[in-house]
């Protein structure tokens, strides 16, 4: 992949005001446009010393029918969902699609970006590895004006579509919930701080805290690296405290499963002595005992919505300039945090 | 993908009697081969008229040092950490893989083949959908010389390199073990009758009740499409039956935990009064409670044997003569096959 700075039509697009499918329209000679407002862009371009751009044309009219997948691991439950959606669109749609799995490392999502351009497919649909804090790789697909989204795990840097759930209102309802259900000390096992989704789940936790009139001084938050032996020995400490959480609040499903397998060695029931709840919904959590209460993201749902929305800017259905959906996610209430009379 | 005969170094070595990778060799003029050799098989190459495949050739020399993996599900765990052993694999020698799963789909998995031979993948790593009977686009793979191995999902169909688990003698260890513990009439939960793992793990199931001395007509032999409502069917009208199973062996750990949960709703206690063991060791089985027995498949060192043994291939570190690797399973012995003290 060549470097060098090309003028793109995004930055025609912005120096006249105009959407980057008008500046593409125009430079195609659509009829669609009146005269005027064509001559103005194809004067602009060619003051910019704008050069089509052959590979992404090439791209756009021999099309290999396939988009590229990259995600961070296939062994998530809620991102093999994403990816039954999108394949079933793609399907749908006449499109195959080729998976790379960054395993949340950085270098490997820029040899997986490198791999997939490489095998020319028609776009790529990205969900970033926890390693990725900077973005050229990115940046260079978007000024080849290689077709791109991102969903899930994305970044503010780039201005391309982009597909999310809302993060801190699901953890919010679940912490409403513990709190309605008239737990009153609860506490948040959270994953790394600079995760995003450590933050996010967060904030909806301390917003859900605040209308229960509880200040954030008095929040309960525990951090863990996410590994077994962490999650273990936050889990020992807690039960040692003197004034001990009435309930948790765990940042990730499979978190919220060791949790529970801890505290019931430990002879703690489940939910009389302490209450729990999870996020993501793993098929796993409707199957432990007490069955676990948790936030539903809708991961197929988004995997369609992010293919779709590939395929309709590879069509020109919609134009290319960028939107953000953001999907609900809904409580699944469950026996882990039933209101018992005692409480 | 064209079609039309086209003679191979496998017809020329077979006619010879001698191995693939010594007619490659001699084709290559290698210094390692006697002269008379060489010119043997030269001679013979002519009088097939042999044309070397420009194509695989290209393939070897200009590496894309990309692998293409079809698997049928990525939901799955068993294939996920399939996939997690190539991809570890194949990146420590250099390798990036791309993915593509074919949904149990016979079209789809035809599709994939066609998506990843167009982007130049240097090999393939192969697990059969349950729909796939023909293997004309194996055979074409075969022909057109682009190297390629099978694994967990396999035909014996075409000659190339194969890694599989030992799926009967997988049965046989838990069926053996529901028998030391004391249990009697265990019944096999079997899915489709012509999926191979049905077919293999009954021969296991059967060959340990006749060490027991359980004669085949007495065998109990239940079988489901897998769907939820079929499996919640046979395991209430098994509850239903006056000389009902003592144990149940079910061919899937999925299946083990919805039986066990249909159990659980009708006041049936495992194992005391049914005892229970699965085969897979998802990581689900270790949360259910009580706890599910299962069978362990090296699915992590499935995908690094097969992903080192096709690159040993490409690096012509390994004959191309087809092998067949077989990996054994291991019992999970856990709490829903204790032995009781009334039993």
């Amino acid at each position: 992949m060549k470097k060098g700075h090309q003028v793109t039509m995004k930055e025609i697009a912005k120096k006249l005001g105009v959407s980057v499918s008008t500046v593409s329209r125009a430079l195609k000679d659509s009829p669609e446009l009146h005269a005027d407002t064509k001559t103005r862009i194809v004067e602009m371009a060619k003051s910019m010393n704008y050069q089509y751009n052959l590979l992404a044309q090439s791209l756009r009219i021999s099309r290999s029918k396939v988009l590229g997948v990259i995600v961070p691991e296939l062994t998530s439950h809620f991102f093999s969902s994403n990816i039954s959606g999108i394949q079933d669109t793609a399907y749908k749609r006449g499109y195959n699609i080729m998976i790379c799995q960054s395993n949340e490392s950085f270098e490997q999502e820029k040899a997986n970006v490198r791999t997939l351009v490489s095998s020319q497919v028609d776009g790529l649909l990205i969900s970033l590895s926890r390693e990725t804090k900077s973005y050229e790789h990115l940046q260079e697909l978007y000024d080849r004006e290689i077709p791109f989204i991102m969903f899930d795990r994305v970044t503010e840097e780039i201005p391309v579509s982009k597909v999310t759930v809302d993060d801190a209102h699901g953890a919010y309802l679940v912490v409403h919930h513990l709190l309605e259900q008239g737990f009153k000390k609860i506490a948040y096992f959270s994953g790394p701080e600079d995760l995003y989704i450590s933050k996010k789940r967060k904030e909806g936790y301390l917003e859900a805290l605040k209308e229960f009139g509880i200040p954030e001084k008095e929040s309960r938050v525990y951090i863990t690296d996410l590994t077994f032996e962490m999650n273990r020995k936050i889990t020992l400490d807690m039960l040692q405290e003197q004034d001990r959480p009435d309930a948790i609040f765990a940042m990730i499903d499979p978190l919220a499963v060791e949790v529970m397998m801890i505290l019931k060695e430990n002879g703690v029931r489940i939910p009389e002595d302490i209450a729990l709840a999870g996020f993501t919904n793993n098929p796993t959590s409707a199957v432990v005992e007490p069955s676990l209460t948790t936030v539903s993201q809708p991961g197929y749902e988004m995997g369609q919505l992010a293919a779709n929305h590939l395929l309709d800017q590879l069509d020109e259905l919609v134009s290319d300039d960028p939107q953000t959906f953001v999907l609900l996610t809904t409580l699944v209430a469950r026996n882990s945090t039933k209101k018992t009379p005692k409480s």
